[in-house]
This record gives structure tokens, sequence and C-alpha cells, in this order.
């Protein structure tokens, strides 16, 4: 009797395919030299949203799309060494950290795991605040050579519709 | 005269038209329970690759696919409210990181920026190596609930042959 396939196993059979239908290799400089921003959400096919083609763009991810300083070290990266210049920041609506309170969170993983965990969540209330705080980050971050081009949106992951969230 | 167009209104220009094209939306828990964690690279289309739809899986990447505590707590998040079980890390041939070494990283950051920055970049020589460290520290954070499925994999961009690394 052979193992249940995990979902992973189902993952690696679509690489399979896709490696049969590999559409050629591509410059390591992203060819828009831009890099975007947004949250690890599984509604958000950054590349299909955008129109983007393998090699266009760098594509940094994680919960909320806070803006982190691993992202910072992502970006000082990606602008210092690869050539990009622009940055896009995306939030989106149906946030799982705009559901909860830092508070909550703190308390649930302590009280399940025996001790606090080592980091903030990053939780908020209001998301244009969110974004314009994500904006500033970048745009205050001294080691990033292009901070001209830095402008923060809200996706609706209801309806597609990207908002862009003024300074 | 109008502005020049910047790349980043080219890409608005293609998110209004996803939005006329906008497949309908999803549940916010990832249809597939998995997350997949990559670098920020240009020339990997997760969705693409992996044969995903939107809503399938929680993405995060950053400079490298490192497992950096900003991934432990964006994995957190995933695994115990969005109930994700699996983790697949995927690092790829031709990564920036392992063209610099650190020390040379925070020189030149240092001088160029009249300080060093507040974070080191995670530099590797050995891809194995820094797969099966990436293995590792998600198997080792006792705030996540699910760590049997995590599984390690090299991407081959000039190729897109994915090759797993085992412990």
């Amino acid at each position: 009797m052979s193992a249940p396939r995990s979902v992973t196993d189902e993952l690696l059979a679509a690489a399979l395919a896709h490696e049969a239908d590999f559409p050629g290799s591509r410059a390591v400089v992203p060819a828009k030299h831009i890099t975007i921003v947004t949250c690890m959400d599984s509604r958000i096919d950054v590349f299909r949203i955008f129109g983007l083609d393998e090699g266009d763009a760098h594509v940094i991810r994680n919960a909320g799309g806070l803006v982190t300083d691993d992202v910072l070290r992502s970006l000082v990266l990606s602008q210092r060494f690869l050539e990009t210049r622009e940055v896009v920041l995306v939030h989106h609506t149906d946030c799982g950290l705009q559901r909860f309170r830092e508070e909550e969170l703190q308390a649930t993983l302590t009280r399940e795991a025996g001790a606090p965990p080592p980091y903030s969540f990053g939780a908020f209330d209001d998301i244009d605040a969110a974004v314009r705080r994500a904006v500033a980050r970048v745009a205050e971050h001294r080691f990033l050579p292009h901070r001209t081009h830095v402008r923060g949106f809200v996706y609706d992951v209801a309806t597609g519709h990207l908002r862009e969230v003024r300074a």
C-alpha cells in the first residue's frame, strides 16, 4: 500500500509539468526594475494582478505585507545589487492581521506554547494608516538608494480593485 | 506635457485590466492548507510553478527565501489562525545571496551609507546547507503547531527543475 499523497506531493507533480513547459531562462536583474511588497494571502497572485512575466519584478511577501526589518534587508539587496528603483506596497482587505489585536495574539500564543513568541505580530486596526506607515518606513530607510517612487495600495480581495492610499 | 509614466503606472494599468477579469472571491483559509516560502527573485512565479489557483496557498518571500524571524512570525499566523499544515521551502540557483560574502555586503553598505545596516544580509556559500538550515529553523520553532510536513528544495532558474534537498 502506498503512502497517502501530501499536498506537497501534488505541488511537486505540478512543478514537474511546469518544468516540461519551462518558458526559458531570464536575467537575474528584474526587467521592470521594480519590487512589489505584499501579504502572503493566498488570494493575491502578484504576477497575474500586475500582468508580470517571469523575470520582470522582485516580489516580497509576509503576513500583512508589513515593512519589517526583513523586508528592508530584502529591498536593500534588490535596489543596491539588482537594480530595482521603484517600490509598490500592497495591503489588502479581509487581512488576518486586521481581525486580531496584538495583545490577543500574544496571549493566545503564550498560553498555548507556554512562552511568549520572540516577535510582535504587527496586528493593525486602520488599513490606510498601516499602508502609510509602510510607505514611510521605506521612505525613511537611509540604506535604500531609491526612495522617490514608493507608493502604497489596498487590494480588495472581493473585487480585485486596487486603491491607492495617498500620503 | 504629461509626466512620464513610471513602471508603477504601467503595473496599475495591468491591475485595472485584471479587475475587469477578476476570477471571483475566495475564502481566506488557503484551500490547499499549505505555505510556500521562497526568494523574491523575479524568475520565480510561484503560482505558475506549482499550478496554484487564487485562494490555494500562502506565499512568503524575501531575499534568499531565508527562514528569518519575520518568516516564522508569518508561518505562525498561517498555521495557527489560517489552518495551513504543510510548508515548502524553496531556494534557487543563481541567487544574489550566494554571490556575495556577508563581510563584503556589510563593508559596502557601511562605506556607502556611512553606518552599518541594522541587520545581517544572510549571504550563504552552500545552497544545500542553506536549505537544510531553513528546514531546521521551521522544524525547531515551538510556536508552530505543524512541523511534520516541512520539505526543502532548490529551484533551477535556468531549467525550471525543482530538486529536493534531503535532510
